[in-house]
């Protein structure tokens, strides 16, 4: 049985005292822009600069004493690795992170910064996944899925929780959607606390598995994705893509020109860093292929990771 | 007789219904990076990305209707411009604002946008003096000096009155210092409230007229400040001056490097965009000039407007 709205709540409570409870912020010009009442929950301010925290933090503190004593492991090049690594860090674990051995420097740094053990392996998906085998087996770690996990999902879910306990007056919710994660606890919590929300997903023109799963009825895999909304690289899960069939109205797909006008125009106008995978959720209403005008919009904001050396709007 | 804590929370009713009360946010990053607890009073994130509008919407809605009528008029080069322009949109009267036409094309937009009528003069001084006397002779319109004006600094004393009502025990208050509106009514503030509050300035040591003001026991003019923290290039006010003298602890001064190096800590772990003015007050603790090991600080955050495309660490 999938969660519910109670699994979310019990989320909240586990991961209050170590995730911040991120504002929701208005701007009047992004309204005006797109023509509706926007509140963006501000998950680029969570720990760790991501939604993930959430997901990390409730799996790591769901462990018996027993468990979380052999630590965590999992595979990722991104937030998801970071976010472990800090959970696990706060619980006093190690954490075993296997990363491809080009990923960014940044975030090798920023996973080693929170303590998380790293072991390089090749850059690709059966490297990854044989390593993570190993480690696993060395160490009697528990493996925590970036979302293809109920602990995960449902922690995800305590961010639209939020949003809702602050303005529940809301008519849609919008989030990104890469493995679903986000997209599922987010359902979950909206379409449970009041009959009606909608749920509605933001996903890149050229990542749009999830678009297109969401119309053959089954997960078709992310092929070859090339977009500049980096976190949403991922396949739909087997955990994900029923929740989200189930309780998501639709799936828009957004063009990385909007991706980019979206980000800029937050970063000018609102005065906080999100990345592209954030705009994404944007996107949706600054392209306006369907149609929201006039209605009361909670917007998750993913996350916050840039690299700001290196800014779509200055290396075109 | 200068304003006290009681004008400060009639400026705080007044103008709830227009700003917004503005998130502190914490960092762990920076909290180990500097050796404090900061509390930062995030006024980029206020309308038109800077605690400007605050004393701005205090002295537009202090007037009586006849004044009202006749609109309200400036110079200004920067954020106070924007702010008298929106405030005065907000109660449907004129704004007329002197702008010198070398203002970053940013700051014009946005003046522009909000509604108000620009009329450019030369980059001086006296020339903006000279060329608002005879718009404020032409329009009848009250004249809203940026800092040098009680309904302003009560006006912006109120972000320090909310970051002390949400954390009542801070043992200190950072501000950045230019003319001096924001770090007057920030110490009538913090000092009332509570006794012992330490109220300490960051200054650029570029434009370091404020700290040798203090040092001299009068007003030192700002002469060819050369910083990057555009929004502190003016002198101390002769009302200003006063309270700064008898509240302020201290004006700390600040590197230009400091002041990048800061903002762009904040910018890549707080993930919000803040103006290299907000930077200073940061810098305070960057710098450790002074001993805040330990303490809790608060640090108000004046704002966020900054050209997307010249970044200080991209241009360098």
């Amino acid at each position: 049985m999938s969660p519910t709205l109670h699994d979310i709540r019990a989320a909240a409570e586990r991961i209050r005292p170590y995730a911040h409870r991120t504002p929701v912020l208005t701007n009047q010009s992004l309204n005006h822009q797109v023509g509706a009442q926007v509140f963006l929950k501000c998950e680029n301010l969570q720990k760790v600069g991501a939604f993930k925290f959430r997901g990390a933090c409730n799996a790591v503190f769901s462990l018996s004493d027993q468990e979380a004593a052999q630590g965590v492991c999992t595979h990722s090049s991104g937030n998801h690795a970071a976010a472990l690594a800090l959970a696990a860090k706060m619980r006093g674990v190690p954490a075993y992170i296997v990363m491809p051995d080009n990923a960014p420097d940044v975030k090798k740094a920023a996973v080693a910064g929170y303590g998380g053990v790293i072991t390089f392996c090749e850059p690709t998906l059966a490297a990854r996944e044989s390593t993570l085998a190993r480690v696993q087996q060395e160490t009697g770690a528990t493996v925590v899925h970036p979302y293809n996990d109920e602990r995960v999902i449902t922690g995800q879910g305590t961010a639209a929780l939020e949003l809702l306990e602050d303005h529940p007056d809301l008519d849609v919710i919008l989030a990104p959607v890469g493995g679903g994660g986000l997209l599922s606890g987010t359902a979950i919590a909206a379409t449970e606390l009041k009959k009606g929300t909608r749920v509605i997903a933001g996903e890149p023109e050229m990542a749009d598995d999830a678009f297109r799963s969401l119309k053959a009825g089954r997960i078709i895999p992310s092929e070859n994705p090339k977009t500049i909304a980096d976190g949403l690289l991922t396949s739909l899960g087997t955990l994900t893509f029923p929740i989200i069939q189930q309780r998501v109205e639709q799936i828009v797909t957004v063009s990385e020109e909007a991706i980019i006008e979206s980000m800029k125009f937050v970063w000018e106008r609102a005065k906080i860093i999100i990345e592209p995978s954030s705009a994404v959720a944007i996107g949706v209403l600054w392209e306006k292929k369907i149609d929201l005008s006039g209605l009361k919009i909670g917007v998750i904001l993913s996350g916050g990771n840039v690299d700001l050396a290196r800014l779509p709007w200055q290396t075109k």
